[in-house]
């Protein structure tokens, strides 16, 4: 993983050292550093006797890789002369795609870099779906048993070996990048920037290479396609390949992704009213930037066309909201997830009927299937998780001067994977430059513990993990 | 009930008539209507045959009793000039002893209306602790079943008939308030604000006949009196009765009440050091303001001693994150409650353990006994409807126009009865009195909402309710 990074880090230097500008450089050592290091690793590790991965090791080395690499992945940006907490925060929260940057002046900015942020969302967006599809269900995360490929149900099986399943997500992404990227480029996105912002999208990331983010591009076209890719960003990869595979009406029949487009589009709807009631707005206006910055937020890519902090307090309250909510499972988006609010809700009503009648027994469907015994609390322990791990992290930046708004917003955001914030700090109009280097630090963890579904992280932290 | 709230208001009009106030009136009146209609409702509904109550008559009664009481309370603040809306919720935050006031110049307020919102407090809490002990754990709301007190393990049977519970509680609620005056009192208060002041504290409430609150009286030790009275109320009466009964040690060894005191003296006194540090305060006047307020908080009751919004970001971040905390079951006390968070926390290691070693089985041990196999369930369910539901609170507040902290925070006070909320509007220093009419319907529906553990009121909105 370190190797592929070394050899990631060659892209940008190229773009740099064609450029003519001197950061190349910076790429150079960098990949030679990690180069070495990545090659020292395996030279010390490696080992021809096949290991035993069991559930220790999985959550062991999820959380490792995503550690590591992030801190390799700052190199470049701590050589381009950023503080080490803001070059750990920028690189989190491109491999979380999260989205959230501490770099102004993008516009002004070498090339290297602004591909470099890119590249590195790509690389998580295509690290998360192989974890949520092939680990997570296996560590029975939050709910994650739900979408076992290899189940004992064996009709369900999608592909059966790992490889395939990892090559088959590999053709999904890069088959959905170069869609993305043909299409912002035939709206007149020049290549560059159809790249970066392809990357950005499709692994709904948000980072973008201009400082005013999507409304830095005239084109409506434009914007209403990154609506299009975001949500495609967004969806279950799983069923992309039962697509492929001769099943085209997989992803109409998924409950997840009618939830996941009912909900979005009603946000939509919603807000492009209260714009045209409140604001005087003409409708097709008022839906276009409600849609767009609605979806951003939803996938959680983190786009904006708009200052949503303009729109009023209602408007804010709803994209507080929107902050927790987040896509469909197996995708690249964070947040809670649209199957943890179904079954949640599902489990809400069933739980008012168990209290009228105790002794009536309820069978729990969720998509034409049973949900499996433990799947009740697990999700609901998520959801309750969720919520503390964002009071206390709220707690924490307050304690490092933040106001409340900032502090939440940005504890919302950061554990959602989201992007921007509220207020006028980490708004979507402002930055997390401003911040103090221990908010920077927290908010890197938090990126991370929201990126792997808390558990994965917070097992670590048991004594029992380290026993026996 | 009517009949008896009736009878209550005879209490301020003699107050207002002795004063010479021609506010009397209004009680006067108040009482008569409330006395006929009550005598209507009883000639109409009364029938000698045994009624069948169940558990959907316990939920509807529940519910029922204490709208209807609160719309007779709000009668006469509604006599007294104030909009339908502010009486309404000025009579709810009484009667659910949250203690949030729409009413300004309180201290040039005839002592009738004082006296009102003081009794209705007590009534309120009263009420409370009844429906804690005898309804909600029959209902097997949010984990409350592990406070039955008819279990089927009869050495924990406090009392056997619940007319004897009911005199019990009555027997303490009535000792505590006498002790809390008598103190009160000897602390320089005149007998009326000791009434008023005993009423409010015990029953965890925070109405004062001041607008400074607490910061109106100069003694040091009438605050620590108050924490005290405060910490009182928010126990769980039935350990009262218990150590009545001849086991006085009960009350130490229970494990709500450690946890809740380790909570309490913690958060005092960390907010002390931070105003130590922070402010350069002597430590004894740090920890006096900040014991008082924590407890106030906690216990939510709702009294203030001092502008804490004045104390910096991570006082406001830790007096955000109390506002949902709670006192214990059984008691006066609103938000989620101390068993509730160490069910919870019990349930986050041992679901942690689970993940790791997911064949392992761990027996959950809460106060000395095993859990009952539906609490985990219930308690997370609880925790997650608490949030999801300040969550769409804050939305509805925000779309009549309130600010993101305002909404949040008077969602989270409202459901919790603590009383204050943040920021500038429903803070510590301000009043509820400038929140459009809406937000104070939404308000009364939320305080409502909260003091009936949530469940007890939505299951009204469920079909099955009313099928069969």
């Amino acid at each position: 993983m370190v190797c592929l990074m070394a050899v990631a880090m060659l892209l940008p230097m190229a773009v740099d050292y064609a450029d003519g500008h001197s950061s190349g450089l910076v790429f150079a050592v960098s990949a030679m550093v990690t180069l070495f290091i990545g090659v020292l690793m395996v030279l010390f590790a490696y080992d021809r006797r096949p290991v035993r991965a069991g559930l220790r090791e999985a959550f062991l080395l999820t959380t490792l890789c995503w550690t590591l690499v992030s801190a390799f992945a700052a190199m470049p940006f701590i050589g381009l002369g950023l503080p080490i907490a803001d070059a750990v925060f920028e690189s989190v929260s491109a491999l979380t795609t999260t989205g959230a940057t501490v770099i102004t002046n993008l516009d002004g900015q070498p090339r290297g870099i602004l591909l470099w942020r890119a590249l590195l969302q790509g690389i998580g967006g295509l690290g998360i779906i192989v974890v949520a599809i092939l680990i997570l269900p296996f560590l029975r995360i939050g709910g994650m048993q739900l979408f076992q490929t290899e189940s004992s149900d064996r009709s369900e099986k999608v592909v059966p070996r790992a490889y395939q399943l990892v090559s088959s997500i590999c053709g999904v992404f890069v088959t959905l990048l170069l869609a993305c990227m043909i299409t912002f480029m035939l709206l007149g996105m020049t290549p560059f920037d159809a790249i970066c912002h392809a990357l950005s999208t499709v692994a709904t990331g948000g980072f973008s290479t201009h400082d005013q983010s999507f409304a830095y591009f005239q084109s409506r076209a434009l914007h209403w396609a990154a609506i299009l890719f975001m949500i495609c960003g967004a969806l279950p990869f799983v069923l992309y390949i039962k697509c492929m595979r001769g099943d085209p009406e997989v992803l109409w029949r998924d409950t997840q992704v009618r939830g996941f487009l009912l909900l979005v589009s009603t946000a939509a709807l919603v807000l492009a009213t209260w714009l045209v009631l409140a604001r005087g707005m003409h409708f097709v206006d008022a839906l276009h930037l409600s849609a767009f910055n609605v979806v951003s937020i939803v996938t959680t890519t983190g786009f904006t066309n708009s200052d949503y902090a303009g729109w009023g307090p209602f408007a804010v309250g709803v994209f507080f909201l929107l902050l927790f909510v987040g896509g469909c499972s197996g995708s690249t988006s964070g947040g809670i997830k649209t199957y943890r609010l179904q079954v949640a809700s599902l489990l809400a009503r069933s739980h008012l009927q168990h209290l009228i009648s105790p002794h009536r027994i309820v069978t729990l469907l969720y998509n034409g299937r049973r949900l499996p015994e433990d799947v009740p609390f697990s999700v609901v322990a998520f959801l309750a998780l969720y919520m503390t791990t964002i009071g206390l992290f709220t707690v924490v930046l307050a304690a490092m001067g933040l106001d409340l708004v900032t502090a939440l917003s940005s504890a919302a955001t950061a554990i959602s994977n989201v992007g921007p914030g509220l207020g006028p700090i980490v708004g979507p109009s402002g930055t997390f430059a401003d911040l103090p280097a221990g908010a920077k630090w927290v908010l890197s963890f938090a990126m991370l513990l929201g990126r792997l579904e808390l558990f994965t992280v917070l097992v670590l932290f048991r004594p029992e993990f380290w026993r026996g």
